[in-house]
């Protein structure tokens, strides 16, 4: 253990990026996959593994571990006064199915380093400082399901409905000692929160496209989510004549062309998917009946996204009378935009040029546990370059030298937003 | 039982529309559904039942009854010298799940009803005649089942891989006394086959556009199949740009549209149907990297069809090229064209304008147990008017006028077909 140098001036601290890197390599061989990856689902044997290697590294590293009713992992840090709120860093240790070994994890770490290397400092703060893994951020069966406990912000109802049924939820909780009830007990108080910080992996191609190594995000973005339904009529595929038909695969497929080009045209900031086609009822010679469509639309202004809803409304409804289809829409939830805390963007600038890096201001299209912590806390997040954007896959990467700056701006943000004294 | 009465000449040979309205009204009770429809899939119990009161009124109508290896049921009646050929009439009286009243049913009726009609005449002919309802028209397990059975034209191999696996394929079988080996025994030879000939609904409006009761099928259409998989790469559907996608449902998209276009523009005889697409992996959430396109088209002509198939392809390379998505294409089976041998085609044109009924010539789309048949003795086959067009559907219906028109027309050719002296 490094002996405390409290004379070491904050402005001037780095991360262990040796210790960082070791890290990183022993925590991507539990669940590691044949193709180079990580399988850690939430409450899988390899993410009860990959939870306890963390407590038991933070316990190494003189933090306190602990885990609240959510099962949330922290190590640590009691560096404030007494009664001091708690400045978050995190991210979490699961993964989805065949996923890659940066996201979630290297945030994870990032925040384990520097909370270390605070310790290791021996630096007194106004507050205390907690590096947290949260529970199941991908969604395996709640998404952001640790975070949302945490910030108060999961419902009865969301823990009464979770993907896979209540009844195999209860028994992954149960391996991991947790239960539905005490998912619920886990909020803290918002004047406990100082505030929060989580690198990331961008998931995209922006900082590549532009040679920086860290960004800073504004702003996470909306989702909306709609089954786009079609409605033509069944008919026997060889008897019926093409002109005679009322073919909802018809308006399936103009729609998906046609919503991608309202998205190119008038919305450049936003994205649209159609990531599933539900045609019944679904043989060769069977000429479609209903065409369900599975759309989703993100951007950064809830103003935009309520606008890109409507045109994309539209678009569905001009298909269906061109091909004589009737149409109807089912909105299947969503998420409102989130902006980042200007404090928490402001820490993050200002660690990133003290540190000499270009960091460019972003959006994020991806749902992260941030979200759930801004509803309490000022929330802040840095994203680090995702090689050729790939990301959920094995083929995962971040350039190593991007992960070792991400760490040091997260360490040099949460200094100025601990009100740490240079 | 009419006495026999020699003296009739068999041009004014009538069935009796009375004794065959009855009979439909009891056969549409054998698997009734409440939308007014059947549902009696080969083997199940209606089915099963439906076969039991052919077999049963056919005794009682004075022929014999027959079950063959392949569960084909007839009512045979030996008009004909001891070592002549017989004359086949029949359809199939399995259904669709959840079809219609008229599909199949309609034509052993009228075959059972034309028997009987002659049976009650006493005519002695040069030939036999056999009304004879063949199994699995519909395809529950093998299209065309007893009617490729009986003409030698089923293949171990078919048996082998039927819809919904080879034991469930076997218990069905087991349940009508059947085996998979029995099937393949069921050939007969093609010189104990004077013809074929089958009343069917058109299951397309033609008939009802031009106000005719009965059309004589020229052709049955030949089908090709495949499965059209376009190949892109899974993405984050929130963190990767719209432009740097490579999103498989766009090519899908493109291909259903551009698919429709080249039927339209180029074989306007033809049909084409996109029935299925499959997303993969298929999420709200994640840009679709595979798109598999399941295809079908049909042609009354060869040549045709093969041209047809090459320009689909055509447009589908052209769309795979426009999104930057590779291509692939797995034919999936298909049936070749098959023409109704010109002697029936002549006996029910005769016998049509003998009745003093307009007859057009008509292409059958959909496949029927007559293109079996035609590969080992001259077949033919008369449709009837579907209103609206509607097929394997509860609202299915033709005209009853137009199903005893169907039905003299059939007892007239047959009559010609059979050598019957006037």
């Amino acid at each position: 253990m490094t002996m405390p140098d409290p004379t070491t001036a904050p402005t001037s601290l780095r991360v262990d990026a040796g210790r960082l890197r070791t890290r990183f390599d022993a925590l991507a061989r539990i669940g590691a996959t044949a193709a180079g990856g990580v399988h850690r689902p939430a409450f899988s044997d390899a993410h009860r593994a990959a939870r306890a290697w963390f407590a038991e590294t933070a316990t190494a590293a003189g933090l306190d571990a602990y885990v609240d009713g959510a099962g949330n992992h922290s190590g640590r840090l009691m560096c404030g006064p007494p009664e001091a709120p708690t400045l978050l860093l995190g991210s979490h240790l699961d993964s989805v199915p065949n996923g890659g070994r940066y996201d979630g994890a290297l945030g994870v770490l990032c925040a384990l380093e520097v909370v270390e290397t605070i310790r290791d400092a021996g630096l007194r703060l106004p507050v205390h400082l907690e590096a947290i893994d949260f529970t199941d951020e991908e969604g395996t069966w709640l998404p952001l399901l640790g975070s949302r406990a945490l910030a108060g912000q999961l419902r009865p109802a969301d823990v009464a409905q979770p993907q896979g049924g209540a009844d195999a939820f209860a028994d992954a909780l149960a391996t991991a000692g947790l239960t539905p009830e005490g998912l619920l007990g886990a909020a803290r108080p918002p004047d406990a929160l100082a505030g929060y910080l989580e690198v990331h992996i961008e998931q995209g191609t922006r900082l590549e496209a532009v040679g920086m190594p860290v960004g800073i995000v504004t702003s996470i973005v909306g989702i909306d989510r709609w089954h786009v339904t079609f409605t033509g009529r069944a008919d026997h595929a060889g008897t019926v004549s093409m002109a005679d038909r009322r073919d909802a695969a018809l308006g399936a497929a103009a729609f998906t062309l046609a919503a991608r080009e309202v998205v190119l045209s008038n919305f450049p900031e936003a994205v649209a998917n159609v990531g599933r086609v539900d045609l019944a009822p679904g043989a060769f010679n069977v000429v479609p009946e209903t065409a369900r469509v599975w759309l989703e639309a993100r951007t950064p202004s809830a103003e935009r996204l309520a606008a890109l809803g409507e045109q994309l409304m539209q678009a569905a409804r001009e298909q269906a009378v061109r091909f004589g289809l009737r149409f109807s829409v089912e909105p299947i939830g969503g998420v409102a935009p989130t902006p980042m805390a200007s404090e928490a963007q402001q820490a993050l600038r200002e660690a990133a040029e003290a540190l000499g890096l270009g960091a460019p201001e972003l959006t994020s299209g991806a749902g992260h546990d941030a979200q759930a912590l801004a509803a309490v806390c000022p929330a802040g997040m840095l994203f680090v370059p995702s090689t050729a954007g790939r990301s959920h896959t094995p083929e995962e990467h971040t350039p190593w030298a991007a992960c070792v700056d991400g760490a040091n701006v997260l360490l040099q943000a949460a200094l100025r937003m601990a009100g740490a004294e240079s």
